[in-house]
């Protein structure tokens, strides 16, 4: 058995942060850290405790469905505005684990033969396969965020996606495939702070889109955005989960231990051999004295 | 300027390890570590150093691809027996990048829509983009080896592949892509004791596969397969390096200075920015006061 986290979390991660019952996005202060009782110094020691615990979680997850018949999966949906922080969940959490056991989807503009599709058309080719790690970089959220903010479908259209969003996370449920949906919340003023860093150093102005600022002007309107697609989309079988983000310390902790709970709960085992132990090492044996 | 590795190596990986003229598979020892005058201690020291140099080189890689008009790319091919240690190098070499800047392929037996086409076919898709670090784990080399040992392709059809190969490669670097082939050299000997381990630990069961043994058998045929695909196929524009690998710590670092040497002969640089640096500062200020 992997060893539970000693870490100091006060309750499962997964209850500090579900977006349940009457959440409600702006009361979430975006430095706060909800379940976690430690500071910087404890929760760079937990991600390092962490790491290892998810590295065997994964390599058993991966074995559990080559070795054995489990069709588990995870696939980790990260969404944000700018600058909040998911590149370094993606380098500091996932970027921990075997590259062999994740799957990693950045979802861009659509390009014009997705949006000649429905738009979870595109989101489906990247569903991570069995005993995988899938992280989705954006997602089909867009859809129902930039979508909205910007008026880019009509709201009927948006209204169809709300439904259809639901429907798509439980199949993936039904199927094996545990949905973890988080939102990186920084305030206002922290991002305007991290811009500027951007645009200070020069080996970061290559981060930097004039086009952030233009998107920095919508910024209430896509809290409530956010807000909503939350209201509507945050189920028993794929919840919501709003990690405050202000400090990145505990963000990046906050999401390694929504992912070691989720692991946890699959409970992956190594699989008995399809084959006779025995026989093997004898056959094996018998071609140790001279070369094929 | 990144700081040039303080290493044990008494001379370039890629001058140590390459395969030129007459290059002899067979008089190559396993347990040799050409090139580097360290022990296994050091060795380690170097690949944790290096990791943050790798890093770093990515970034700017991607950088230079994304903020300016660098095509560069970088591919890692990995060709090996079974168990001379591919997945070590993907875990501990290639999972140390950050994995937003990593495109990894496991090239397994061909499905039947890819055997329906040219055997570069399937490869052509997977070519990293610009500014990525692709590692291929096995690659379109499987076609003139375990396609030459078992007979699944004719002769002349064998001989084909080897001028298409060249050329094809040779594509790759004429459009920013440096091809970084890599076998892992093991011994006989050291493939049974592994494949043993295998056998003797119950969490190593799903890796074994009663087919390792049957390709086992035909060691010397592959051995020679492998000696005439880097006699027909290792080029000034794609040289073949063929890295010992019974001392697991030796591979992995030396594959790592491979990558390491490969980018700093290409030498990313911070893209300069593209807009107008001061009146960004500007426009981000005015958003500061409050909220859109």
């Amino acid at each position: 058995m992997i060893a539970k986290s000693q870490a100091k979390w006060t309750t499962d991660a997964r209850e500090a942060l579900r977006a349940g019952e009457g959440f409600r996005l702006a009361e979430l202060d975006p430095e706060s850290t909800p379940g976690y009782a430690g500071k910087k110094a404890d929760a760079v020691a937990d991600l390092a405790a962490g790491l290892a615990q998810l590295g065997e979680y994964q390599e058993r997850l991966f074995a559990a469905s080559r070795g054995g018949d489990a069709t588990d999966s995870v696939l980790l949906v990260l969404q944000a505005m700018d600058s909040a922080g998911k590149g370094g969940i993606v380098r500091h959490v996932v970027g921990g684990v075997d590259p062999q056991g994740v799957q990693l989807a950045a979802f861009k503009a659509p390009t014009d033969e997705e949006r000649a599709h429905d738009f979870l058309w595109r989101i489906e080719k990247r569903v991570p396969s069995r005993g995988m790690i899938g992280v989705f970089d954006r997602s089909h959220y867009e859809d129902v965020l930039i979508g909205r903010v910007h008026g880019l479908a009509p709201a009927e259209e948006i209204e169809r996606r709300y439904g259809a969003i639901v429907e798509f996370e439980k199949r993936l449920l039904d199927a094996g495939t545990r949905v973890v949906k988080v939102m990186l919340h920084i305030s206002y003023e922290e991002q305007g702070e991290r811009l500027m860093e951007r645009l200070e150093r020069p080996d970061k102005h290559w981060k930097y889109n004039p086009g952030d600022v233009d998107e920095r002007v919508h910024w209430r309107a896509y809290q409530e955005a956010y807000q909503t697609a939350i209201e509507r989309t945050s189920t028993d079988e794929a919840p919501w989960f709003v990690v405050p983000a202000n400090r990145k310390w505990f963000a990046r902790l906050a999401v390694q231990e929504l992912l070691l709970e989720t692991l946890e709960e699959i409970g992956p085992r190594w699989p008995a051999a399809e084959f006779d132990v025995a026989a093997e090492k004898r056959r094996l044996r018998a071609t140790m004295t001279s070369e094929g």
